[in-house]
């Protein structure tokens, strides 16, 4: 898909917006962004990463965002920036047809509560629910089959995209992206156990998430079960991330998809988890913890830095053989042990 | 968030309600409930982990439930019975703003089939659709934009929050919980190769689910392929839990986030299974099984007992390091046996 | 649940169909599809698989679809072919209550723009949106409360279950089957840091899936960042998947459940992925790769053959241990090295 003969842009234009230096003619009109391999002459591209530097002689785009250091071997017209990567996402949003098109307006087939208060500009899509005494503040965008729950906060120029789920109470901050299917506010998982069957313990916190926060589709954030789930400013979810009850996430921590967070855990700011991570419960992550995919983390971490757990791919057959091999370590340990010490009493 | 206010009770109508035994004024209302440090004057509290015990002399509680061993540690009023976790989950139930919420009533752009059948008190949301032939039992609640498939049966009392799926033909017992966006009866997945591609083999099983079920959001419980998926009475299963099909999930079992069961597998009754847990296909685990967070089951399992596979994280620095000797390890074993045969010949 | 009573066949119909070569009365009618041990006299059903050989000498059911060379041991009838198993798809299909009750035609209460365009015998059910551009293929099947969004293609004879969510400028070929809150074109997971925050990328691909592709319940494929997130033909990706942007996905492959895959990675053709695995981003798994279930893939693989990692479960008592010795396992092979070395040098 091309959304981009949406939009078109002078280099001057788009070399003012981004603060960035222009080499070359800044009255040529940009309508697109891609890769330096697939711009065409009405593309801007850029240039980020080194393991891309190959493509730069050979691009046909109209103009590159790229570092200083590389404007001399730019083939065309370029704009110099000391953190293109920055600057491409800059040029993203100039370039993304979402933004064009939303028209404000209550959508008639949406049910909104009498009692809920909605800002000026908000818009709410087809047969989206919006119950008694949820507020939305400015330019909110909640999209077709959404539900608002009771007494629910939506912090001004949020968007949440079609079938979202927010559920009771919860209190979301301003420009928040909230992606499809995703659910805020749904029960923690908490049963008291009587010897023979469970008891609901019912969850009567709620969720706070800051302002800047990012949740992809499919993920769910449960309310707390006394006191609040709370996710800090600037938290990037990706998709299909599960966070229990009253954790805690730091401003700016980004968690990639499928992470599950077990219950009353607290993550500290600018901490990454790559996909699949698992963090159990009541552990406390200090800030700067980065997390490598689909690593368990069973104690709590207290020094910034990288850690990891689990066994890379190998051939099934290696593996097999190493499993197993696994299950005997600690023996194998002891025989090696008994091997010193009969070394040692030579 | 708090909804404390909505509800108001004296400690003599709590010990009641509770079977507790009250030390301290009867009189004195508490109107909500939160935890030993954040409880203020109006709240009550309980204790019922040892390891908040140092948090009991400085409460501000106007009383707190707690087992008869701590109550001359209690500063204030306390309620004493033996297992005051359970009496939390009761006291939970009776702060629950959303049991008072709730009104019967059928929204007018709910779309109900004129041949379902719907018991008393049922209460169906905005943009609920209930498909021919469904069967609501008495009390059922269906939130808003759920749909509930052709020739359903819901339990009397059970409750959809908002953007559940329940698909055709599904069968769920009393007092099921369902929590938003999971989706009940989807199809399970099975294929048949003919050597080139693909074929789809239709499910014409459904799912079963018995009484006191609650199901967590986003999760997905796959309808048999022939014959149904059965999950147990009073069985829960926490957010973003896939069950294929054919699974049979045993009475009392509890299933943690993320969990995955492949096809035809068995748990059985009162079994724990941990965050992120994987069981492959067609294996059988016995009663009271617990598999920790991540683990990975891929044989069946005859005993009871706790059960963990996979590595703990460290520093990715050492980690690499040992994550290259466990492709080496069947080797490692054999040049610690090639030593030791030499030390014996010796 | 059983719908079977919906449909009767002679066994000379079935043969035919299925270009079998039945063994029997030809007359016979059949209204059911069950297992071996489950069929009843009104019944068909199947051997596939040498583990079930031994429920067939007392099966009830009217006739037996299995390989020639156990057409000896069948007690009643039966059809015979070369893959059963097919045969047993083609069966499901035939039995299958949802092909039999479509009814075409747009729900009053769905919400259809005027610029999308419909094609033929378009079933469009209660509280569905299709938004403006949208095109629907002739005989699509669009289920209560999805979401079609903005300039999106569904292809011919493709079905949406209940609340699907396609996301803008998304394409889907012919013959899709979309499952309940599944999300196809949420954004990519995509950010630049300026050092201190987040600013996000906006996801200015698509997604583009082939023909006769069939996605689980609540999984997420995430739209490009640059270019388009595609899925082959005959590509089976099943519940709670995980795809982020960019990824690539050869024609016949198959994703078992809990799937998560990490951005720019391409997988192969005819490729299968066990439930759980986790592929790292810009990876390349070339045709034909396996991946049991929950391995982490870190590095591409070039050669075809079935890859693993991770451990298998034992008992948490053993487990403790041999986790610890992993977080030796360098220092170990250290202590090995040493005493190899004092040997020879003996």
């Amino acid at each position: 898909m091309n959304n981009a003969q949406d939009h078109a842009f002078t280099l001057d234009e788009i070399a003012r917006r981004l603060g960035a230096r222009l080499v070359g003619d800044g009255t040529r009109r940009v309508s697109g962004l891609a890769t330096l391999s697939d711009a065409g002459p009405e593309d801007i591209t850029f240039l980020a990463n080194r393991a891309y530097l190959k493509f730069l002689p050979d691009t046909r785009a109209a103009a590159v965002l790229l570092h200083p250091s590389h404007a001399d071997d730019c083939p065309t017209a370029c704009l110099t920036m000391d953190n293109p990567y920055l600057g491409y996402a800059e040029l993203s949003a100039l370039f993304d047809p979402l933004t064009a098109r939303d028209a404000p307006g209550i959508h008639p087939t949406a049910v909104v509560s009498a009692s809920a208060s909605l800002g000026k500009g908000v818009q709410v899509g087809p047969h989206a629910v919006i119950e008694d005494g949820a507020r939305l503040g400015d330019r909110v965008i909640v999209g077709p089959g959404c539900v608002v729950g009771t007494d629910s906060v939506i912090g001004e120029g949020s968007r949440l995209h079609a079938n979202v789920t927010v559920c009771h109470g919860v209190v979301i901050g301003k420009r928040a992206i909230l992606h499809s299917s995703c659910v805020i506010g749904g029960d923690g998982f908490g049963f008291a156990h009587d010897g023979s069957r469970w008891h609901k313990i019912a969850q009567l916190g709620g969720v706070v998430l800051g302002d800047d926060v990012e949740v992809g589709s499919c993920s769910s954030i449960d309310r707390g079960a006394l006191g609040d789930t709370v996710i800090g400013d600037d938290v990037k979810i990706d998709s299909q991330v599960q966070i229990a009850h009253n954790v805690q996430i730091g401003d700016h921590s980004a968690l990639a998809g499928c992470v599950g967070i077990a219950g009353s855990t607290k993550v500290g700011r600018n901490c990454m988890l790559g996909g699949g991570v698992g963090l159990s419960g009541h552990l406390t992550l200090c800030d700067g913890v980065q997390v490598t995919g689909m690593s368990l983390v069973t104690n709590s971490i207290h020094k910034p830095g990288v850690y990891s757990s689990g066994t890379g791919a190998m051939s099934n057959a290696l593996w097999r053989k190493n499993a197993v091999r696994f299950k005997q370590l600690d023996d194998i340990v002891k025989r090696l042990t008994r091997l010193e010490k009969k070394q040692r009493n030579r």
